[in-house]
């Protein structure tokens, strides 16, 4: 607590640091957010009120792939392909895992080397919390910080294994799903309905002996991606190959994000669908809000332990369950 | 409620008529279960709770297929194969669409005409209501009584359009995907995600000059579920053809659900799947209760719409729109 107090700076300190660019700033407001102080939180919703006029203005895109698919390496190419176009660049993450193991993230920022040192890139790694959806908030509050502090672009990663890329698909608008060729396609543990999510799917590490096998896969995906009912704002998902190693396909992906947007912007989806995830976020944080109010109730938590037993033993209906806990929450 | 109250058995009469089978009071019940009156909804939760020792022992398949797929002739075809094994069998509806049309799924139940007169098959139209959530849980508890009654196969019926295939697929042991052949295979408006949730993909009216069509959808679905990650439970989706004018490949489909129950009986899936969707159930309700508390309120109602409206305008933040709510419903 000491040492948080002795690092937060006041409002306006924070404010005109993100302003002006500053990343040192933005970084220490970015901890802010993430802090779980009463105090810290409070000031963290000032400050972001403050810079909401300033957020809006960059493409939010979401990348995800299973580890072993040259993630970090694709954020890195990519990330220098945009950085030399003048183009300024936060990679931000959404990463359950490394809440144990602290690891592929905070590898990744170390393995991200160039783009790290780079004066056009911020790259941080994924905040830590008690549920994903409280780790997607904040991630979804650092990028609104990014964008007012001048980041075009915002690359969102994430581990393509769990529930985290729907929360990361509802804050970006383009998301991107890295594949790997080869053999063991089925044995690459995407989630289902992740692959339905995609906006362009990469088939990585198109190169040497590894060519021929991302030529099958990208046909193969793309004929299960024909089977897919059209989307909604006439976009059809292409697939790629690309290889990070010798920075091949590169600015062709690049050129589909911009297509994308070009087209979205036109058509009037692209600020239809940032309306609807702002929506649909104010009503997931009620929802999370009002289930962690009922669990966290003592007489719940106690009640609930016996119930879930007896609905998993079949001795009480799963409805009887649900009755006997609300009749108690509403009461007290 | 006049009707209603003359029409009301007790609950020994309901437990005893159900638990002999006699589809009249079978039908009563589940008329109980959906009614809203305060009065049936304690009866019906009674009768949950008595019939409860007497339920889980069917095999619950969920069917989806949009219109036009030939879902009702399926269906028919597969009834009447069942009920000739002296199978008795229960056909339930989930679609929301017949609240409005009203259309659909009653029109089922005549075009279901020889099924629907055999005495070992019970087919009851869609539950209406207000909510696809509520809606559902008619259906759940509608199956338990089908259950209790004695019924050995339940299906549960659903327009592959929305969101109520995650629901049915949430309460049933094995779902199956009815898919046309033909050159619009994308323009089936199949929903995304519901491919990934199936069991079982049948191409129907692989009859006559679509025989070749299907053939050819067969191998492109094939090919597509290669591409996702084999399921947990060790289970491989197929997918086979068949033609319900022409009764083929209708006992071959039984035999790959019979297949299935064997192998997650044997591996402890089963009891296991259905023990998790009970506690899903239960924590579903709860969740949706404590939403419609929440947007009961008055004064949240009114707050609401203007919150929406300036998080839609940009001129509140997704978090301090839903922290506004949240302090209004916790201090009134």
């Amino acid at each position: 607590m000491q040492y948080n107090r002795r690092n937060r700076l006041n409002l306006e300190a924070y404010k005109e640091g993100i302003l002006s660019g500053d990343k040192v700033v933005l970084g220490r407001a970015i901890t802010l957010i993430e802090s779980r102080l009463k105090e810290d939180q409070d000031l963290a919703s000032k400050l972001l009120s403050e810079i909401t006029p300033h957020t809006g203005k960059s493409i939010r895109i979401g990348i995800t792939g299973v580890p072993g698919v040259g993630k970090s390496s694709f954020i890195e190419v990519m990330g220098l392909h945009l950085t030399s176009m003048e183009k300024k660049l936060a990679v931000l993450a959404v990463d359950p895992s490394s809440q144990i193991s602290k690891g592929s993230i905070m590898g990744d920022k170390t393995r991200m080397e160039t783009l790290a040192r780079d004066p056009m890139a911020f790259i941080r790694p994924s905040a830590t919390g008690s549920s994903l959806g409280g780790v997607a908030d904040k991630t979804r509050e650092s990028l609104l910080l990014c964008e007012a502090a001048g980041y075009e672009i915002i690359f969102i990663e994430t581990v393509g294994v769990g529930q985290s890329e729907t929360l990361v698909h509802g804050m970006v608008d383009f998301f991107l799903l890295l594949m790997l060729a080869g053999a063991g396609d089925e044995l690459q543990g995407i989630k289902k309905g992740i692959m339905e999510m995609a906006d362009l799917i990469v088939i990585t590490k198109a190169d040497g002996e590894n060519l021929a096998n991302a030529q099958v896969a990208k046909t193969a995906y793309q004929n299960a991606l024909h089977l897919f009912a059209p989307n909604p704002n006439g976009w059809t998902p292409g697939v790629v190959t690309c290889s990070a190693m010798e920075n091949i396909g590169i600015a062709d992906i690049w050129a589909i994000v911009e297509k994308y947007c070009r087209q979205m912007r036109d058509s009037g989806y692209f600020n239809q669908k940032r309306q609807n995830q702002n929506l649909a976020w104010m009503h997931e944080q009620i929802s999370r809000a009002l289930e962690t109010n009922f669990h966290q109730k003592e007489s719940i938590k106690k009640e609930l332990k016996l119930l879930e037993e007896k609905v998993l033993e079949g001795k009480c209906t799963a409805t009887d369950g649900a009755r006997q806990l609300l009749d108690l929450y509403f009461r007290t």
